[in-house]
């Protein structure tokens, strides 16, 4: 049995709410409104790229026999559907690359579902990109604090939970929420109901229903908004009663954490950016393995030994990748990919890579150890070769984390070659601009859905 | 972090597939045959009494804007839509009056998204009664054992957790994708698709959103066995890897216990049927109360102690229910109301006898006590009248228990007053007979929607 309500239990569940719909723009500092177009060129470039793999294909085949009517645009397809299947399958599309962004404290992916609900109410109720972009942000800065909640120590939550599934759908409610203009009390409505769809766990990585997991995230979040908006109701302390979120998906909720500084503080500041499509635990590994091969002559690698934090040994430990999702969980993949490549980009997660013997054999010849002095960011890379020689990198702060993020450039480039997939590339610089200028356009569904029409041609 | 994947872990997710979608009719025993028409008239009657509740009204609304094709009955109104979103309302249907059924040993209420899902596959794929039956024991069978994964000891789950909402996707995914003739890889797709969308928690009793938790495993176990039926994937081990179902919602999951027998021996045969519409914690007091009442003079009533296993008083410890959903957790009421009205039944649930003087003011008379020594199928119950005298009735084994269940003609007795709200009594007497008659159906959906139908003139 969990503890006793508390009197002194914070309010998360109002206060959130009360954020959620009272925070204006000019409250935000720059720093903070800057990632309103970042976020949401790198969710909408994994959009993009991501749009005709299999999971998205499967469950778009599926959401057209079951979609209402023809609401809100399917990214990259010509297809239109109900908001709920929209939101559904634009998420998939954002999470099947797993090129999304990361909270860095709690490893949740929070724009996914927060900006595939908003697009879809953004298609039903115009929206300017200012409204737009301080939606996109409350969804995020929810999202992260209620992973917080379950995650900030003393809080401890499995981590065999996916914390995106769990999470993502809150974040989700508060954005199309706050587009919505729900009033208090319905955002504590959808806020509770979101969480009560939370759910989801790691074992399904690797397979069409792990990027369902962040997916429903996405379409419970939007339906929680929208049936709050008619009057659904839900049990206040939704997310921190003795019997609610906070207290069955965590030891010890942090609830003090997930409040601390709301307004003022923003935890989405600690929301980054990936600079390879794979588990951010494996970017240390590649930086170094990039920084060898750009020093390295050509000699054959006889053996590779890395050294990382254990969670990257955990999460990522798939020896023998037999598919492009597969390869995500790969470490030894992404080592030996990029010291034989010289790079790790979306080609590097593709099948004819992934089936190339010399890298089949180089993956093998790989061992790597968990280190629980390393940081999270970090990994060292020994590579000794034929000839006798070695070579050694040592990463303190990958590209991508925290100490190192990604610049406007970086996400520029990655979001072209991204969108290289949907768009020509005067259309996909013209998405890149439009998007940069998010807060001066005046209807967000009608700045992009041109672009989105154009990346559905295609497919026609 | 989990324990690391074992040899010697029972392959859950397998051997449940198997069974879903290898047994056949022949090989239940005609105890287990029986309950698939008192299953059905449960939990029909449970959708017909509780379809003009609030939370599926404002379901079914929200439903409308989104829904697709008109592929399935709304259970109790002339509108049709498309599976997905009648599995969702006519669940919500289902658990609105707390009137389903319960596992015993987990307090799983399994027939609500079980059948809820069915009923819609079954009027977009013919199904004769034969069939339909063997599905709706199978996805019963498959959702006990999945709670009892969760909590046979040393299995623990926090109680905060619905259970229901939880593994209820589990068993709407076996029964849906038995009926859809799924092979047994796409049926291990399904059920951890499934499982991967397994919410929800206690803390929303009480609102409407409790009733969407055990109506979101309806949507999800079906559209999980639909989408594992056009290739879908999930990863193997979703119920019992490491990083799976069980790990991250059980301490020490017991994987043993929920394969123990399967095929011979029936978890199903645990799963009760309740004779009043509150939590079955409950039910023990009521029994005591009624016993009291049956032997007692109209004495006025002093005060009240009550003696009750602790899961009373920590999940149904409303002292001032303000309507039809709280008083769904007051054991203050229902013992009031007995007292005083000699009955517990759908009227006693209504805000008329909830706002009713004089049981508002018994409530207050009343005194809880936790006592661990009692079975939970127990109550001691003592009444202290206003003339000095007093009368106590002890309950070893309440109504409705394992060791007490509810008769064929209990069932009946409880679906004629259920469908009373929907049906005149020739209709309701005729639907009842063909219940009865399930197995010698031959199109389940043929015989059942005229009755529906019927159902629905009322609201036009």
């Amino acid at each position: 049995m969990r503890a006793a309500p508390d009197q002194a239990t914070p309010a998360v569940t109002r206060d959130l709410a009360a954020f959620a719909v009272g925070v204006r723009s000019g409250d935000l500092p720059a720093e903070v409104r800057r990632e309103a177009p970042r976020a949401l060129l790198n969710i909408l470039g994994c959009m993009l790229g991501g749009c005709d793999e299999p999971a998205v294909l499967a469950t778009l085949a599926a959401a057209q026999r079951w979609s209402g009517p023809p609401q809100a645009s399917v990214i990259g397809h010509a297809a239109r559907v109900d908001v709920l299947h929209a939101a559904l399958v634009n998420a998939v599309s954002s999470a099947v690359l797993v090129f999304d962004d990361t909270h860095w404290g709690t490893v949740l992916h929070p724009s996914g579902p927060v900006a595939a609900a908003l697009l879809a109410v953004a298609e039903e109720k115009p929206a300017s990109g200012a409204d737009f972009a301080v939606a996109l942000l409350v969804g995020i800065e929810v999202a992260c604090r209620a992973a917080v909640m379950l995650a900030a120590p003393p809080a401890e939550c499995s981590t065999g939970f996916s914390m995106t599934g769990l999470v993502g759908g809150i974040g989700a409610a508060a954005a199309a929420g706050r587009l919505l203009g729900l009033d208090r009390d319905e955002m504590e409505a959808a806020l509770g109901t979101a969480a009560a769809q939370g759910a989801g766990f790691r074992q399904t990585h690797s397979s069409m229903a792990g990027y369902l997991v962040p997916a429903q995230g996405a379409r419970a979040g939007l339906m929680s908004a929208m049936l709050a908006q008619d009057g659904f109701t839900c049990s206040p302390q939704s997310l921190e009663g003795p019997r609610g979120f906070g207290h069955v998906f965590a030891s010890q909720p942090n609830f003090t954490a997930a409040l601390a500084g709301l307004g003022t503080r923003f935890e989405l500041l600690s929301n980054t950016y990936k600079p390879y499509p794979c588990g951010v635990v494996i970017h240390p590994i590649i930086d170094a393995c990039l920084e060898i091969v750009a020093a390295a002559s050509g000699a054959r690698i006889d053996a590779v030994d890395i050294e990382v934090h254990p969670l990257a040994i955990e999460l990522t430990s798939q020896r023998h990748p037999a598919d492009e999702r597969e390869v995500q969980v790969s470490l030894y993949h992404w080592a030996a990919a990029a010291l034989l490549r010289g790079r790790a980009g979306l080609a590097e997660s593709q099948m004819a890579v992934i089936a190339d013997p010399a890298v089949a054999a180089l993956r093998d010849r790989i061992e790597a150890q968990a280190r629980a002095d390393m940081p999270r960011q970090g990994a060292v890379v020994r590579v000794r070769y034929a000839d006798g020689s070695s070579r050694e990198a040592k990463i303190e702060v990958c590209r991508g984390s925290l100490q190192r993020p990604m610049s406007d450039e970086d996400l520029a480039d990655k979001f072209l070659e991204l969108a290289d997939r949907c768009l020509d590339a005067t259309a996909a610089g013209n998405l890149l601009d439009q998007c940069l200028a998010l807060e001066r356009q005046r209807d967000v569904a009608a700045f992009l859905q041109p672009f989105l029409n154009l990346a559905a041609q295609r497919h026609h």
